[in-house]
């Protein structure tokens, strides 16, 4: 982030102390947050849709903040999939922020929730520097974006520990390797985990929540 | 955009006179320029490497500025057909500015070029703010991105004349709907274009061409 001052005082700071305040609150309310951030059009909002259905069968109650710089559809599909759910409109703005995050849990019945997902405005740069004060965070590209997404934006990456490559049966048609996503990731950041998700078609999704540290017993 | 002030300089207005200072210089030196946004891994690349490889074979001279967070693989891919080309890493920065693109315009043989494409960042919030004075400029979705992509940013679709709905190939097997995206387009921007093409398999880059006002005789 650029070291920007506004009135002397000091925005990287104040949001890292917004994020902290956010995560002291989820944890008072015992609500695991996850943020995910990724690509527009990467299949976050499906992912979401598809993690919802499978916790609530496990009777977890999930609760969503769903941001786009306009317009309302993933929020309207969040309600059709049973969550609590807050739509954010960011118009200019290309990326959540702490105190934004705190106003829309003031709307959610934080006492009932178990798990809140914080869907990003879709793009790989500007969340990146913002903390949410989330303890889970994943990034969302999908292989139609072709192999270069990880080399393009590093910090993302490098400071996300969960990457989720999603559309994985698109590759072929596209003609996009995904090994050398994976490979990319891990050579900038060793710690993180891949994840190939195809959530149009239900794959990958088990893998994903035990990556987030959910245990989920397939039910089906 | 905001509406910011630093220094007491009034953000906005830097950014016109500026994006009029190129205006200008590209008028002067007779080069075409074209402003090329889009969602990140839409295919603005391909597209462009397309319109390269056809304008080169009318005996056009082309120049290219490639802009990304980090890394230079889309400047790569331009040097290898043949143009003229810069590449601009902007880091936390989301988007291209004027006087950036007057910078890069420095290092082009200016004298030499007839066309420069200019692609910018990959989102499609940050760079609706900021004009960098070209003659025209498109937008760039594909398909694999859903059909909510106009509702989404309606900024950015409003105000650019031409949108590019790449990756038409792949609309069934991600089943989307491409009418969908045209109907919103034509109701949030009334003259706009809308071209359908897949770069992949160099289909509607003659229809692209012609909506950014080149004559192209196709050679093959």
């Amino acid at each position: 982030m650029h070291n920007v001052q506004v009135n002397g005082e000091d925005i990287l700071k104040r949001q890292l102390e917004l994020a902290e305040a956010n995560r002291r609150l989820l944890e008072e309310k015992r609500v695991v947050a996850v943020s995910v951030m990724g690509a527009i059009g990467s299949g976050k909002t499906s992912l979401i849709e598809r993690m919802i259905d499978r916790l609530a069968g496990q009777g977890l109650h999930v609760g969503t903040i769903a941001a786009d710089s306009a317009g309302d559809d993933d929020h309207q599909r969040f309600l059709s999939h049973g969550a609590d759910s807050i739509n954010l409109n960011t118009q200019d703005d290309c990326h959540l922020d702490a105190h934004t995050v705190d106003h829309a849990m003031e709307h959610l019945p934080m006492d009932k929730l178990d798990i809140l997902f914080i869907e990003n405005v879709g793009n790989l740069i500007c969340p990146a520097d913002f903390p949410l004060g989330t303890a889970n965070e994943m990034v969302v590209i999908s292989t139609t974006e072709g192999d270069d997404m990880v080399r393009k934006h590093p910090k993302i990456f490098a400071q996300t520990d969960i990457l989720v490559l999603n559309k994985i049966d698109l590759a072929d048609a596209v003609g996009m390797d995904p090994q050398r996503v994976v490979s990319d990731y891990s050579r900038i950041n060793p710690h993180g985990k891949a994840v190939l998700t195809d959530a149009r078609h239900e794959k990958g999704i088990d893998d994903l929540l035990e990556a987030l540290g959910f245990e989920c017993t397939n039910t089906q």
